[in-house]
């Protein structure tokens, strides 16, 4: 589905107020103090229940605003709209870094046109960041996100959030094809990472095991900003799966190639 | 040498300004953008440049409020003063967190009696959080930090900043066997994950090939919360090296037993 540009933004700033409902519904649970000895059904887990209550808020918003527009979320059904324009809402990106105490979650929030995410929200509240990109351009709290040029993985940031999400020892040999020829290996960040390569400090995320409501924000942001994400084999990024993305489209060429090259039935 | 409570105070309120100059120098840097292209001598690197201009903002007052007091810093030569009290400095501890734009990093205060660090500052000036311990109390941004209960390392959650930090292969099958048995485990995280830590919301932190700039300042943060920090034989933590740090004490005693049968001689 076709969208203009003053759709584009009337949906942007819709998307924000989702931004805005879900950090109220998350907040309260963030860092909130648990004993772990609070166990069995019934009792309190914050990352759980901040978010449901942020999907909860985000839904209401979207079926008062939007009836007729789908709804993809972790935590609820899935809901096919009349129109092919769907939401596409993770509440909190980042479930590790939640539970942990470190502001790299977000809230993830794309809006998909039927064939692709169009426009993308990552929002962390507790630094009051919020990343955004409609796959020309990218910003961070309104001002405009540039990826850096990057010639070589020799001179590369890599970061991937956890190697426990390489669940072959194909996918694991293959990260590390890639890890060992980087400058710098940074492992924890979630879809901070992705932000952090749309802003030019980070060249290579590398990630598997994503879901669609994993990536499908970030697409737009980190194409906004000059860069370039998919699958491991080239293909569209949106489902999730096995994901690469670099700030530099000719460093994203030669990392696919080298993946091609050092394992091609991945 | 004693330091009695008024004594203390003083010396954690003029920290606190060692930390306001420190951000004052760094902040310019953070995330500032760096083409890979910029390369050679003289040409600008952020994080070198911060972590001097920092180090020198603090040592300036130091020597100008207490010139008889020792600094052990990161970036210039130690200068043994007159007094037994030392002012042991980290300006950005967490470089990689740094270059890749993560607010994870912190600058690291500690003031030593000559014996052992009696009071500690970790400051993230891009979240705006200061965490500061003396040993009998912590605290975040003059809130009480607690460090939680937690009877197993079933129940555990578990940072560690890199894989790569343990050098040998006993150390990295040493931590292993640790991770196993934990409920959660999250990589990346430096002196954010003590201060985690000292807030209830991560249970161990076990590193190695640590200076005692990279964890001075976190003792008297994790002790003044109500943990446990030392090597992983049970020693004195604060000349660095291998350190493990649990919020609860009983679980501390656990994860050393469970080390020492292990490998009895690692």
């Amino acid at each position: 589905m076709a969208l203009n540009n003053s759709q584009l933004q009337t949906y942007l700033d819709f998307a924000g107020q989702l931004a805005d409902a879900a950090a109220l519904a998350i907040k309260p649970h963030f860092r909130a103090p648990l004993a772990v000895t609070d166990k069995g059904a019934g009792l309190y887990d914050p990352v759980t229940v901040a978010d449901q209550a942020a999907e909860r808020a985000m839904r209401e918003l979207i079926q008062q605003h939007y009836p007729e527009h789908g709804i993809l979320g972790e935590e609820e059904e899935s809901f096919r709209g009349s129109s092919p324009l769907t939401w596409v809402l993770d509440p909190i990106d980042g479930t590790r870094a939640f539970i942990t105490g470190l502001p790299l979650w977000g809230t993830l929030i794309a809006l998909n046109d039927g064939q692709r995410p169009r426009l993308g929200i990552m929002n962390q509240p507790h630094t009051g960041e919020r990343f955004s990109g409609d796959g020309q351009a990218a910003w961070l709290n309104g001002q405009p996100l540039h990826t850096r040029t990057c010639p070589s993985l020799a001179q590369a940031r890599l970061m991937c959030t956890t190697p426990d999400m390489f669940t072959s020892a194909a996918e694991h040999q293959a990260f590390q094809h890639i890890a060992d020829q980087v400058q710098l290996l940074r492992f924890g960040g979630d879809c901070y990472a992705y932000c952090m390569l749309a802003a030019g400090l980070v060249d290579v995320v590398m990630e598997a095991s994503l879901q669609p409501y994993d990536v499908q924000a970030l697409i737009p942001i980190v194409e906004g900003a000059g860069g370039r994400i998919t699958t491991w084999e080239g293909g569209d990024a949106q489902h999730g799966g096995r994901v690469i993305a670099c700030g530099d489209p000719a460093l994203h060429a030669q990392v696919l190639e080298q993946l091609r090259v050092f394992n091609p039935n991945i």
